[in-house]
């Protein structure tokens, strides 16, 4: 029986800023990548987060970004690797303690915002981000974009890896992801994007944006609880999985983490 | 034969700037308090002191601020207990991950600056520091002002606690520290400072600036290591402590931790 | 004919954060005090902010608060009166910058949050923030709350100074605020806090929660702009107090500023 | 007579921390580029480092940067223009400020570390920086890199531009500087790099690395203040440029700012 894991971005709220539906994402996705403090979240938001997770038996992950609460990490800087591995020690690290005080395991960390797609591509900052996780937390699996050099700097380094798509991405023929500056980089209609999701799961392909069929592996699809919409897409998105016969489950039980 | 720690606050450098002679005073003191990245300290000077602290022999200890590293962590800030109890964990979960990184366990944790100082005398902040440590790091040794109500906290949250003593402070008649604010707070003169030191841990008494002979606890000796002088004050203290019988080490080897 | 202004405070956004309906109560309100970057606000969004008040012909004032974003400026901060008047010329300086960008003067200063809490008590305190604004901004307008230590030190200093009240507060018989720890201090009825606050501008009264008739002067009247009820709140106390006879208008048209 | 200003950067303190020997080299130069909160400095620092160059007739400049203490202003960020624009309106306001308070006008402006480098080769940020200062300080000169992208932006803007040489760094045929990653890009030789920045102030001319000669204008040499050698090499420069017959002045009386 197929597995796959639904992830999403929580705990982003800041001291008196409230961002995201975290409370409704939580019924639906199966693992969380929570925000350390650098990018967003804060130490009480990231202890709300982590109970809230654990309480809906939803797996916990960090979710390390840059230093830049401004920009929301999607800022590109251009760090150091030193730089890179030290920060991913720093909030993995800091997300832990708040794990272990809900009496819960790390289960994985995936990195935010611009570090993710700097380091999907730069096999350099891919090891950096590796070498972090490894040195704070060498059980957890690293959630890497489905193909990128993330995925291959987890492996080159030891850690265990899932490999995650977006099932409102459009893809290019190399199995990489569209730029979000074009116009058709994202799939908008849930009547396409679910269907796509469900058949990266079960059948390990998607459709390129110039029409040919690229293998893919699923071991996790990104999902979003920013809005209502959002929420009622990840329900259906389940639902479609489990109707397709697919078991939806935290990460660990994906990859054997 | 008795046995003492000496602990000094290390890694308050930050980015580009600089503090503390921490390569010396690392080849004196047993104990290291190394700064969290909220009053001092950042993610790289983390790593490098942990790794310098490890390289001793020197029992690592994370070292926990207010968030104002403009201010040191020196301005008191009035923060709800659950608010520090939750920036304890944080900071406590970093600095945990570069120890692990290095190999080594997290000894102790101390409270510094004006957390430290608020915390001696309000019991109600002493225990939320004390539910933090005691949830990310529950085998770790709270370092405390010795008679505070930090030692207190630490007992009634269930964590191994160690007193601390101040060579160069003059203490009151209730095992209080006279406040900075008074001229004779300091005791400058190390001819006088390292004898009553070398008292308090092997007579467990120091005498208080109005005569009375009280007694103290001495499970550790807070020194520091800002300065030339301030190392050969510590070097000093070390070499009367040994002269005088007493085996100087790690905190965890005074208090069984 | 009665003139007075309303106030609100904005620009309360950060990066991706959005907080309160800024575009909605600029269309009722007077002056703004518009937030500087340390406890709310950052330079895009004073940007855009100052944008909108000049768009809307409402008096521009900077709201410098604690340098604490993650408490929003609320938590009370221990800092040296000279380390007050330097983050008021700093925050000041900051936003006049803004207004000038915009082609408007800076109207008013208002502290935010602790700062203006604690300075209405202390003196020494509100000498430091009003020798900030008289270093940085000699013209403009201090607001202060009526009756306070804020009042006097702008006369003090030699700033002009406006007397701003609170039309969901209660009143103590000496003229102070009821302490927000109380459970009358808030009077959410707006049929009772309406007629109150005109009566405050129409007569120079209000009634203390003991019964007495306490003279107050209501230069300003604090109002919020966080949700639709209080927007909605906004636009009634305004018609009602123009349908007594009441003029409208920014702050420096009141106090001649 | 030829007339230079000799600047550097200053106020690069932050809280607790030491940067630079302010004082000292205040002697010696007769412009001074202040830290502006961002990558260094804070309120504290920028009054005091305000007020000592004021002491010393020394021209009082804003030295805006990115926001990254951590790195120092000198970690590559991409922010869209607008962002850069805020960030300049708002750093150089708050300097402003300072200045006013000490009874002084706002001489320049110049861009720190990695805003400046960046700035410097891109033409979109540049415009982005000299439309802050334009809406911020208009009467300001921009201090730009000779030749760079910098000084066709205030040009564009219509902003008075003065341009800087560096007496210790080589030269590319065409004007740029050999970058920093070269062996050869630095000259720490004070017996040619004195001679070489007299002749660029005397003879508008540098010997590029590659041994042509290229024209250059050179209205400000920048030098630095970080130790007593570099102290010892302004006192030096200034020395000679004197005895060539150079008349060293604060940036305003060569530029006609």
């Amino acid at each position: 029986m197929p597995r796959v894991d639904l992830n999403a971005d929580l705990g982003e709220s800041f001291g008196v800023y409230r961002l995201g539906l975290d409370a409704e994402v939580l019924r639906h996705v199966t693992s969380a990548n929570i925000a350390c403090g650098f990018h967003a979240g804060d130490p009480m938001v990231m202890a709300r987060t982590v109970a809230m997770a654990a309480e809906n038996g939803v797996g916990i992950g960090a979710h390390p970004g840059y230093p830049d609460l401004q920009g929301f990490g999607r800022r590109n800087m251009e760090l150091a690797p030193e730089e890179v591995k030290n920060l991913v020690i720093y909030q993995v690290g800091a997300l832990t303690a708040f794990a272990r005080a809900a009496g819960r395991p790390l289960q994985h960390v995936k990195a935010h915002g611009a570090l993710y797609n700097m380091a999907a591509r730069d096999l350099r900052l891919a090891r950096a981000i590796a070498e972090g996780v490894k040195a704070a937390a060498p059980d957890a699996i690293l959630l890497a974009l489905a193909g990128s050099a993330m995925v291959r700097a987890a492996e080159e380094v030891g850690l265990k890896v899932a490999q995650e798509v977006f099932a409102d991405r459009a893809y290019n023929a190399d199995g990489t992801l569209v730029p979000r500056s074009r116009p058709d980089a994202m799939i908008h209609d849930p009547e396409i994007a679910i269907p796509r999701a469900v058949r990266m799961v079960t059948e390990g392909k998607v459709t390129a944006i110039t029409g040919e069929e690229v293998p893919i592996r699923a071991d996790s699809i990104c999902v979003h609880g920013d809005n209502p919409e959002a929420i009622a897409f990840v329900a259906r998105i389940r639902r479609a999985l489990e109707e397709a016969g697919v078991e939806v489950v935290p990460l660990a039980q994906v990859v054997g983490g």
